[in-house]
């Protein structure tokens, strides 16, 4: 019976990590502070954003909100980009998407500097994914993936990993990341021919494509790890399912994460500690210039 | 036997597509310009030089040459970079590399305006090819792997293709422009665990490792395209090679390029078509700033 790879255990250990580097921020006088940047009073970003603030409070980040009215013009949005840029206390800055229509979201999100993107939205965070520079951040739910496969312990290097999907939020940063730690990439899709075979032969599966139970017992081999990162509604068992049929395959695989419960519930976490990280990285940078001054 | 995918039609096809662009230009009064930025005088560098010169010449591209000396300082590179990118009439830049050792050549490859950056340096530039948002230009050689493709009319759309590589000049942006177009791509390695039986199962292998005529006959199959950007020099048939054993190979698969007079041979005139290329980027949004000046 294959394990389930759930979130809580990954959570707490991230949390615990990110904690660790807000306890040492403290001491050095340094509070990390996310900026959130809402335009328009949509129920489910006012839901994330108190979960966010609750979670902020608990690893001892502090919240600032900038609510904009959903009108806002697209001068106003970038104003507020820009403030929450210029402000020296701000460490990361999270955007809720999509923004209202008429307004160029691409815009705005390359507007954000890159080393306060914690949530990965603008091309330098990508270019810094693809390139492995270090500039900017991944994509919250990329990351997330990572972070499954790091706290389960499963080793990536030299295996054959599957990737379903290639968007610029999941399939394509979590190529890039499963490579840098030399994993065996293929980037399947809506146009690969026998997707099927290819989802059989990897080690590792990594699929965010939205399509409720789409990979079931005769996709599967025993060995496999499947890493589901999709989200949707299945209509026949009524109720949010993954791109996984977990019942069909846990008798097979060695683990799989299921949904609720998996990728998709580390993801806020990975926000968290990309927030006390790009604290991190402006201290340890004020640091070295300092250093380079008293020299 | 296999077919022998030469570069010399390809050239000439890429050079009629330039002259077009660059005559549509002269139309509009526009000559498209190379700024080349070279530091000190390496023969090689000058060689190139030379040559980009005439073959620039042929399709109606000028060529303006910044020379610094070897010992420029970081400065003066910087300063050289910034007058080629606030210089109107110069459309795209190639600067040699690469620079002198104690130069930061990240910071100056960064510095060239993506919409210049013909050569496809910049993180920029690479941030365009990954999320396929039209910023910036892929590397000379990446594309010139696709112009083979297009040329000899190889579809790639549903097709099993192995990278060979993940350096950010070949293989990433390779396996990028070739997701673009709907293969299905796995990205091997030095860490990939059985490359040749990667290598027996791909619809094309595009590799560029250089390591001399490393796949052999029992390597491939029948019904394959071998796309061969390597280049090494083997100290058994004490001559120019590529990744691919090409005698060993032609009996058995459909096609392939060869070394020398293969994908790299194509790559000059890949930059000639990209400063064509940034200069009718260039028109177009003059010309559609004025449509806007005039509403």
């Amino acid at each position: 019976m294959a394990k389930i790879l759930s979130a809580a255990p990954v959570v707490e250990a991230l949390r615990q990590k990110t904690l660790v580097k807000t306890q040492a921020l403290a001491s050095a006088g340094i509070t990390p502070v996310l900026g959130i940047l809402r335009v328009g009073e949509k129920s489910a970003d006012l839901s994330y954003e108190r979960g966010v603030k609750r979670r902020c409070g608990d690893v001892g980040i502090e919240v600032r909100v900038c609510a904009l009215p959903a009108d806002a013009s697209q001068e106003a949005i970038l104003d507020a980009v820009g403030a929450l840029n210029a402000d020296p206390a701000v460490s990361g800055i999270l955007m809720f998407r999509p923004l209202p229509r008429g307004i160029d979201e691409r815009r705005v999100c390359e507007a954000i500097l890159p080393e306060k993107d914690v949530d990965g939205a603008g091309l330098r965070s990508l270019s810094g994914v693809f390139s492995g520079c270090g500039l900017g951040f991944a994509s919250g739910i990329s990351q997330a993936a990572m972070e499954m496969l790091h706290y389960y312990e499963i080793p990536v290097a030299g295996k054959e990993v599957c990737v379903i999907g290639r968007s610029l939020v999941v399939g394509r940063p979590a190529a890039m990341l499963l490579l840098a730690e030399d994993a065996t990439v293929t980037i399947c899709h809506s146009r690969t021919r026998d997707l099927k075979a290819q989802v059989r032969r990897a080690d590792i599966v990594i699929t965010g494509v939205g399509r409720a139970e789409m990979i079931g017992e005769d996709w599967v081999r025993p060995g496999q790890v499947l890493i589901d990162i999709g989200l949707s509604y299945s209509p026949v068992k009524q109720k949010l399912c993954g791109d996984v049929d977990l019942d069909a395959v846990a008798p097979i695989v060695d683990a799989v994460t299921p949904v609720p419960g998996g990728v998709g519930a580390v993801t806020s976490m990975v926000l968290l500690s990309h927030v006390a990280e790009a604290a991190d990285r402006r201290y340890r940078l004020l640091l070295s210039r300092r250093a380079g001054q008293a020299e």
